[in-house]
Order: structure tokens, then C-alpha cells, then sequence
């Protein structure tokens, strides 16, 4: 069958999404809608276009015979503050403290549309990184680490507090929780990551960033790099702080007996140099 | 600014399959492109076609002054099958086979492509069942979950074994163990369900289908309808099942000793007929 070039746009967009990062050869295309090479060549232009002007990404062109389209998720910085608004005034509500300076953030972390917001914020920024993988520690951690892989398309690595048998060997190390001032430990499958791996570690909620620090000790015993960690929420405790991380939502005032909250946006949002609307275009 | 139709089919292939299940006014689509009500509508015949003919979804249209369109994930059940074929040809290795009855499947719950593909084939065959969430048990059930969920765009609820104290106040349930021969416990934050709620049962591995009976008298208990329930690879344990349950793939043959398995596709193939190429055309 023949495909006009609507039927083929549609058809485009559907695939480079479900692939993002991946490098699609223009023959897989040309083949695909018994298609010549210009036509889809100009389909490209017309997708890069409104991708681009759209908000939803990049489409970089690679040329020569090994080349293709490689479609990268990316937003403009103005829709990524938009987003952070939205999140931080539904985290702003003193009904979601919990005793002993936890929050619920359940209803957010189960919600796909949030956590496609959420990821695609996270996977922006870091998208022109070369990240391999996302760790995360469970479980509250997962459904973010996985929003955030998928845009990316990388696997995701998940720590654990102890061993589960379907995971096989594994590798742990301890490390200093700043909010209980024990020391807990941690675990990955030694499947996990390989040398050389480029890092991102994504957290629901850190209260002074033990667990990113556990996680960064990990890395290391792979001789794998930290690109960058990013929690949902943070609790202000910079003082404590080891290693630096960038928070979507920073809480400024948690009044537990009053049922106080102060929450405004974290340090995410300070460099958006990153984003769609500040890369260069292509050549 | 003024979109062209083929600008206008990008950016609405791009927003409906990021609000899947979501109705959207014409209006809402007339005001964004500055475009006559009967171009969108002529576009929207473009994408409905489109979407069947490649296996992406249904377009619904829903008429009337409070009506619009409505993007249904769904595939044909050809693309299914081929989908199961890959998953089972992945499972089927002896390198999967851990000690005590149990299956490596890691690195199959942390690929985002591979996630992407379950959860599309188990979304399909419920898109039309209208399902308010999508329940799972702890860890390594959270990421079938999150994608079935993603597709149908309802929240997941997660099953543990043990409370958190994020989680709020919780209902709990002791269940049998089949594989194990014990009562076990599960429980679940109070605001997970409500009665009516029409609940899928996704889960990674089941042996027995103790954790799967374990979910339904938790949905019991808030009055919510399980009407199905998906496990990713199943232990040929029928014989002892109380509830039925579908699998993607039935391991047949399981000799830790000699390390061999067999694998094949399971009962979630024997009815493909809610899939895309048997639903019938809109009137």
C-alpha cells in the first residue's frame, strides 16, 4: 500500500515517539510506506519543524550511509516552569505531612499523566548527557526512575534496602542517613551497571540526601559516573548535604504540629540552559 | 499562528497519545490551531483511519456539544501475537532459572521498551473494559503496572508485604501461599480504592496465584470488582488455582538441576478478540 504523506506524518510520529533516543534509518522509513527517499526526507523537515515548535522535541538528522533520525523528548524551559508550578502547588498542602517529617506523595507517584510531567521535566534536562542509566532506591523511587528511563530509553537500576532472591548476586555498601544519623545499607544487582555507565540518580524525597550518597557509593563500586540526582521533593536541609542534587519541589517551612507547609520550587529550575528552546538549531 | 493540516496531525498524534482514554473537545483543538471546526474534523478522519490501519489505537467521537475524541491504545491481535512470540523467545532460557521455583526477569521490568511493549498488549485487550485502576503487589510487579497503567491512563495501586509510613493509615489481609504452604500478609493504603472501582491484577511472576487471590480480598474489602488479572510468566500450577488468571507466558517445564525450561504462550493469547482488527467501525 501506498501512504500519503498525512497518513505518513501520523504513522512518523507515533513511531519516533515509542523510540525516542533510538537511530531510525531513512530506508526503514523509505521501506516502510514504499516511500522515495525525498518524500520522506521532506517528511522529516515538516516533523523536526513542529516538533520543535510544538515542544515536544528534538529530531536530530545524522548523515552519510549509517545514518538516520534520532528522535530526542524535550521541552521548552517555559512549559518545564509550568509544570514545576502545577507540582508545586499540588505538593503545597499541609495535608500531606506525616509524623516525623515525611510527606505523602502517593497520589502523585500512581498517577500516570504526573509521572509522564515529572519524567519528561527530568529526561529534558539531561537529554543531550549521554546518560546509559537511572537509579533509584525502592520503592518509592520506581514509578519516577521509570518515567524518566522511558523518555530517556535506558534501563533503570533499583537499590534496595535488602536482598531479594530473584535479583541474584548482589553488591551493597553502608552509608550515613543524615535524618536518623544511623548507618543503613544498601544493595543493587552486580547486573546492574557497567563500567564506564553514565548515571542519573532519581529519588521521590530526600530529607539531607543520605540515600543519594549511598547510591553515588554504589556507583563508584561499579566505576560508574553520576551525572546528575534529581528528587521530586526535598526537605531544606542543605546544610547536611554531601553531594549536590537539584529538587523539582523544595519545602521551606514543615510545621508538624501546626500543620504548616511552605513548599516553592527547587533548584532544578535555576539553570534551564538545557532545554528545547536553548539548543541550537542543526547545521 | 496558523497550523497546516500537516502540522496540525503531528502535534494532535503527539496529544492524544499523551492523554490516552482522555475526551478532548473539537474546540479545544480549533482554539490551538486557529483552525476551522470542519478542517479539525476532516483531520481528524485523517488520524482515525491512520490510527487503526497502523496498529495504534482507536479514535472514538463522541458527538454532541459536550463531546470530542477519544484516543484508545489498542493493537491488532497479529502484532500480539508477534509481541508474545519476542517475550516468550526472551523468557525461554536456562540462565533465567534461580534456586526454589523462581525465574530471573530483571532485566525485562527495567527496559523501557520491553515495559512499553507489555504494557501496550495487556492495556489492549482491557481498553474497552472500562478499568479504574490497575492493582499490583511489591517490588517487581510496580513497573507492569505503571505501563498497563500509563495505557489505560488510571492510577496503580501497589500491594506490600509490610506498612510504610508514607502510606498513611491501611487495610491488611492474610492470604494463602500455595508455593510456601503459609499464610502471608499484604495490605494497602485506605485511599487506594473505592467501592465500584473496577480493578486489573498486573504482576510479574505467579506460582499458584496466591499474591493474585491475596489482591482480590484486599479489592473486597473495598467493594472494588476485579475484572481481570495478567500475570508476565506464569509456573504451570493450575491445578491449584482458586482464582483465574492469564499469563503471557506458561513456564512448562522447570528442572533447576539440569538447567532446562521450556516456555510457551500462555492462556492471555487464547482470546484476542477485543483486540483493534475485531472491533468493528463506529456506525
Amino acid at each position: 500500500m501506498k501512504f500519503r504523506r498525512s497518513e505518513r506524518l501520523i504513522d512518523m510520529t507515533d513511531y519516533l515517539k515509542r523510540h525516542p533516543h533510538q537511530l531510525t534509518t531513512l530506508s526503514f522509513f523509505t521501506k516502510r510506506y514504499d516511500a522515495a527517499k525525498s518524500s520522506v526526507s521532506e517528511d522529516i523537515v515538516i516533523l523536526k519543524r513542529t516538533f520543535r515548535h510544538q515542544g515536544i522535541g528534538l529530531i536530530e538528522t545524522v548523515p552519510g550511509a549509517t545514518g538516520g533520525v534520532r528522535f530526542i523528548p524535550m521541552l521548552s524551559s517555559q512549559k518545564a516552569n509550568e509544570i514545576g508550578d502545577v507540582l508545586v502547588e499540588r505538593i503545597n498542602s499541609p495535608k500531606r505531612i506525616l509524623t516525623g517529617g515525611f510527606m505523602y506523595l502517593t497520589d502523585l507517584l500512581v498517577h500516570p499523566l504526573t509521572l509522564d510531567f515529572i519524567g519528561r521535566i527530568i529526561a529534558s534536562k539531561f537529554a543531550l548527557k549521554d546518560i546509559n542509566a537511572v537509579m533509584t532506591v525502592a520503592t518509592k523511587g520506581v514509578p519516577l526512575a521509570q518515567s524518566v528511563a522511558r523518555y530517556l530509553n535506558v534501563p533503570f537500576v533499583i537499590a534496595r534496602r535488602e536482598a531479594k532472591v530473584t535479583e541474584g548476586a548482589t553488591i551493597s555498601i553502608n552509608y550515613p542517613s543524615y535524618r536518623t544519623n544511623r548507618i543503613e545499607k544498601m544493595l543493587v544487582s552486580k547486573k546492574s551497571l557497567n563500567e564506564g555507565d553514565r548515571v542519573l540518580i532519581v529519588d521521590d524525597f530526600s530529607n539531607g540526601g543520605g540515600t543519594i550518597e549511598g547510591m553515588t557509593m554504589l556507583a563508584d563500586e561499579f566505576g560508574a559516573t553520576i551525572v546528575g540526582s534529581v528528587v521530586l521533593c526535598e526537605l531544606n536541609a542543605q546544610e547536611k548535604k554531601m553531594r549536590p542534587f537539584e529538587s523539582i519541589a523544595k519545602i521551606t517551612k514543615l510545621d508538624e504540629m501546626n500543620k504548616e507547609i511552605q513548599v516553592e520550587k527547587g533548584s532544578f529550575f535555576n539553570d534551564l540552559s538545557m532545554l528545547l528552546d536553548h539548543v541550537k538549531e542543526e547545521g
